[in-house]
């Protein structure tokens, strides 16, 4: 991934230009990738060996003198380390969480240094099957190794030796990166000061490895998959990576958020209203789930999505624990931040009780908010407001005992 | 379809040869199924018409003189007319509803003249897209018109017609078969005395038509589907359609039962319970799903699926009175007995409590039952013992009510 800051400086330099960008209030800006390389192999947990690897990266904000006040934040399954920001390359490109990272927002860059960090295995800049296995000069492809939530996080880990940090003010992520947060608090726990997991699961239930073989089989069954070799094959498996997608998709809102935005409501009736009776889309909600599907099949990677898919089913601290989480969490010396979705069905609100629990079986500091919106698992990504004064609140208590400086400006939501 | 009853009559006449066959207490027997023809043209919700066709039935019990003691039973996306009993051509092949409907079942034969039909469109017998186009003498593949409920209702009142029903004593059916019955208790509402609706919806929400378009999409990019047309291809999707029909099972399975059936259990787990880190089967429910879509894939047919899930997407009949269910239901003139599961989220029991605050502002008669039950969509098929306690108590009164004979036997759950 070449980093192309051209666009950056023409804008710093030529505010009255045609193309002006305005960057808006809350706003990081602009902002470009750093790609970083690991040349120490890494060990993964299936017993193969990485042999070395690149992290793309996004930071906000500056580290202070005690490297004391950073923040990892860590994604989900189809978003990257372009957290905030607009991208340098493309400014409508805003980052996937820019509405809770920001000066003065939730998670305030005026006082935290934030890092976005791309995972291996991922297809947005960092090492994975896309990339050349340096074995042979071609794309991994099927090749590449399977990975799991662990070996993210022993990458990740590297990359904070790399910037210095020795503890994070805050490891955090929705999601599948809500299991890396509940991660890096086991197998690092000295590195941790707050672990914050929002609409996250200790483990997947079997409805959702269901779902996620559905997703895998629909790839895999595709012609244009060609056994994850694709690359080379001037193709790719957009239609299975469609419907994988759309399949997501219906998980990650609820019934009822899908019943208001698209009910019944046709997208093109006849005259009268009436049906064309046959199968091109009909309804509203049909539009909306083949448009997700297409282009996501134009933009992601099907072998990263095998990958994360698995790396999800995958997870589960208490494995090795015989099923016991308050257990698994034993290491962990953290204090967390549970937020859990009342209409969240991929991920609902007792899978985050279950770590609430065992957190509190082994007396941890644990603050807990349920909150009751209508959005079903993308709630994590939208910006309620009760959602982000939790987490605002949160993060000014935070700099408080970190003994980081006072809010300085107030665009979040506690404004 | 060919009627094949060798086996019927080699089963009566040589009750000692080495493939005995044992009819179990409370089944109705070995059964044929009755191919009828209907020469008259069919005109469809579409403006499409279906110049002829025929019906795949089979009938249990003896029709009375009065012809008062008829029960219809509709079926929903993937069974047929073959509901009860013991197929004669394969005595292994058990009726889809057979712990319902039987001599002194819940649905008992002994007293009621019950009526199995496989709908148009279908793929077990009834005219459907792989019967030949008498236009052309090919297979009808994605020429064959798009269906209706109300489509399948009216050739159904043609087969009451051919039986010499007036009033059918009850229309009954589970999901899909539920929306036929409460279609018929408005299309025909002299027809029907009782109306028996179970496990489904007054409409499909967005969610649901969501799913039936990633099943659809499936099956359509799946290369061997050819454009509908794909019999003279000597390749069916298989692919597209096993990928359907797993995403359907889950949302037939409740997320409790799923845990409770396959949990996070491991299929063939390594040394030590290890993971084999790679995309082939490693958990129970990815066996148990690629299993029941590969078996699907092999006898069911993609342009019926495609068909039977467009129906469900149209099926609304409030549409046509301004989204107002009641009115839509004021020509009803028959009692109703709806039953929902609690678990069910393909159509929850808010849905059927919709239908029961409708009819009951209507003043109509009606039983409505919530059964707390773990299985899911699909508990409507199993035997809960309060939901067929409820189902039989039901038709003894309907007996009582019609004047039918006192019940003769017990296999039921009253037993």
């Amino acid at each position: 991934m070449a980093i192309d800051t051209s666009l950056h400086a023409d804008a710093a330099a030529a505010s009255t230009a045609p193309q002006e960008i305005v960057i808006p209030t809350g706003s990081v800006g602009l902002v470009a990738p750093e790609l970083i390389r690991f040349d120490e192999p890494l060990k993964l947990s299936s017993g193969q060996t990485l042999p070395q690897y690149e992290l793309a990266v996004e930071t906000y904000g500056e580290l202070n003198a005690e490297r004391s006040n950073a923040v990892l934040i860590c994604h989900a399954l189809n978003a990257s380390h372009h957290v905030a920001g607009m991208a340098a390359d493309d400014p409508r490109d805003i980052g996937w969480w820019d509405n809770m990272v920001g000066p003065g927002k939730a998670v305030d860059t005026d006082r935290y240094f934030v890092i976005g960090v791309n995972n291996i295995g991922s297809c947005f800049g960092s090492t994975g099957p896309a990339s050349l296995n340096p074995a042979t000069g071609q794309p991994w492809g099927a090749a590449f190794p399977v990975l799991t939530v662990e070996d993210w996080v022993r990458a990740q880990a590297r990359l904070a030796d790399y910037f210095g940090i020795e503890c994070f003010a805050a490891v955090m992520g929705g999601s599948l990166g809500g299991m890396q947060a509940l991660s890096w608090s086991i197998t690092c726990p000295e590195r941790v000061r707050h672990c914050i997991i929002i609409a996250s699961t200790p483990r997947l239930s079997a409805q959702n490895i269901g779902f996620n073989e559905v997703a895998r089989r629909s790839i895999i069954s595709d012609p244009g998959f060609h056994g994850g070799n694709y690359y080379g094959h001037g193709e790719v498996p957009a239609h299975g990576l469609s419907v994988a997608r759309m399949i997501g998709h219906i998980t990650y809102l609820s019934d009822e958020d899908m019943a208001e935005r698209f009910g019944r409501q046709q997208r093109a009736p006849g005259e009268g209203g009436e049906f064309h009776y046959g199968y091109d889309v009909e309804f509203e909600v049909e539009s909306y789930l083949r448009y997700q599907g297409e282009k996501f099949s134009r933009y992601f990677d099907a072998n990263t999505y095998l990958l994360i898919t698995r790396a999800l089913d995958y997870f589960d601290p208490s494995r090795s624990h015989g099923g016991d989480l308050a257990r698994a969490l034993e290491p962990a010396k953290a204090d967390f931040l549970l937020v859990s979705f009342t209409t969240d069905w991929r991920f609902p609100p007792a899978r985050s009780r279950e770590i609430v629990s065992s957190l509190l079986k082994n007396k941890c500091a644990v603050t807990y908010a349920e909150i009751d919106a209508p959005h079903g698992h993308d709630a994590f990504l939208l910006g309620d407001t009760r959602y982000h004064a939790v987490v605002q609140g949160y993060f000014d208590r935070m700099a408080a005992g970190l003994g980081l400086p006072d809010r300085q400006r107030t665009a979040g939501v506690l404004a």
